[in-house]
């Protein structure tokens, strides 16, 4: 199979993504990739390989660029590219941890929609306190949702949470206000009877509470409400890992147990840390588009290689569209 | 001024909640108790003193009830009694720690609404990692709501943190997924209009990310996701402490550190304590509505009971009043 990546999106690029590409040759021996960035740059990193191509461009879409506007007058940016290799069948699949927004702009309009598929989701593991994670959507790739795209997004987890996962019969929650069925706004009310009646596992309503217990293998929400959520996880987080990094600072005998404690710690941290978990999907494509973090170092750039590859090679896309198309059959259309 | 409070509601009822009067009896010269329940339970709490009447009663609303039907059939309930009580002129404020779904239920229809108050909102402090903390609104008392109910919750949040929380021309922000004006959905977009057009300190969006670090003074959000979002926080924080926790019982080392550490770890978790905040208004109602948390302790209690004598000396209903019919009358009408 061949991979698209984008060698110069995300803020340590291209030297973090080349690094992460290096040890996906290593380690993945059936994936050629094709790396779309400035030549001279990417050739400082990479290491000597008859399995990469790299297409040569100077162009390339910043963080603060205007999505929409930035895909459309772009063509030659990087991550267009890269989208376009898609779309013309030149690569089975495409990373990128260049500006969110502009790589769903890409998904959408460049490599397209999924037939019957109403609306694409971001899908990103969170990672849990068991080291397992689970998978999430949608994560912001829309404000707003209707029912009928929640049971979508249950699918598409689904498939992805069974295939690339290798979690049978996945348990799939609705993320609500409360574990009662009649519990929520219209929207989880309405989706909680469309889920009831889907040939998934559902297990009802999860809190948000419990998110990091990882209370099911796919939990289901709207774009506004995951986004918020998984905003505020990592800003809880963040804030009393910092409020704890001033315990430890404070005297003499804080710093000496800052000292007992400090390998245990970062393990800790570790724990809670994304780049183990690959990127976040972009579900409801023609092709596997993966959005890498931001900050991406080598080891995302691998794990993200790692997903993207599984979702080839287990064929999801396929069992995507044949999950969406029987939904369609069945409910006389969404 | 009297003070309603129904001394059978939450999980350490009485005991904590007379722990919590007999405290504010010291400190609180000027205000006066009645208090609904069990009278010798009460009485076995309760130090003397001649500024509390117990009016007897041996009915209660639980944890478990479903809150209409309770508070349709339970006419005699402690928490019945004490909305009555204000309703009837006999109390200027009431306070419980029990059932949050009853208690709203009780301020909607025995307390009632402000005239031109569309929706109640519940409107507890948030912690923060300054010690200053926040008031947020809705965090649930409606599930869905329209632009025009959140730009209520912003007048009342706004009223209530300058009059109450001492904050001189209080910081109004909009939870929402991103900064720009455009971001959000549906409803913080035209929220957002609402907002930027009243007479109000609205300073934009502000990111969930950012909460633990006070972005606002008041942060205005719909009840689903007010109520996810709180529940978010307290998840992973306790998550994230109870994953320190066994990081400190690992071994002998790790269990040095711990002890050297001890003190400090819990004013860490001090600041971040919710009973030094207060309870929850429930605002939009004809008197001032205190939630106390379910797991009050004495201190929790003896906050709430501050923030309900400041709510009434400051006439915070009268200036919610006056505010909500200014802004009917200059728009109309919601």
């Amino acid at each position: 199979m061949r991979l698209a990546i984008d060698a110069m999106g995300g803020d340590h690029a291209p030297k973090e993504i080349i690094l992460g590409i290096n040890r996906a040759i290593k380690q993945f021996q059936d994936v050629e990739f094709t790396l779309y960035g400035d030549e001279n740059k990417i050739k400082q990193y990479l290491e000597p390989t008859t399995r990469v191509e790299i297409i040569h461009t100077d162009e390339v879409i910043s963080g603060t660029d205007e999505p929409v506007r930035a895909v459309r007058r772009k063509k030659n940016a990087s991550m267009v590219l890269m989208a376009q290799a898609v779309a013309d069948g030149k690569a089975d699949a495409c990373i990128s941890a260049g500006n969110t927004g502009a790589l769903m702009t890409s998904g959408l309009f460049i490599v397209g929609r999924i037939e019957g598929l109403e609306r694409p989701a971001l899908a990103p593991i969170i990672p849990t306190i068991d080291g397992q994670g689970f998978v999430m959507l949608d994560l912001g790739a829309n404000a707003d949702a209707k029912p009928e795209h929640l049971l979508q997004f249950a699918i598409m987890g689904s498939i992805f949470a069974e295939k690339v996962r290798g979690i049978k019969n996945p348990r799939v929650g609705l993320l609500n206000i409360g574990t009662e069925e009649k519990k929520g706004n219209e929207l989880t009310k309405k989706t909680f009877q469309l889920l009831k009646d889907a040939d998934l596992n559902f297990i009802g309503n999860v809190e948000s509470r419990d998110l990091l217990q990882r209370p099911a293998d796919v939990v289901v929400t709207d774009g506004f409400t995951g986004n918020i959520v998984l905003k505020t996880i990592e800003g809880t987080a963040s804030s009393v890992f910092s409020m704890l990094k001033q315990v430890f600072y404070k005297n003499m005998k804080t710093k000496m147990a800052a000292m007992l404690v400090k390998s245990d710690l970062s393990d800790l941290k570790g724990m809670m840390d994304y780049t183990e978990y690959g990127g976040s999907g972009l579900f409801g494509l023609k092709a596997p588009v993966i959005k890498a973090h931001g900050s991406s170092n080598a080891n995302a750039i691998y794990h993200a290689v790692r997903q993207a590859r599984e979702m080839v090679q287990h064929d999801v896309i396929t069992k995507i569209k044949d999950a969406i198309k029987q939904t369609s059959e069945t409910k006389g259309g969404i």
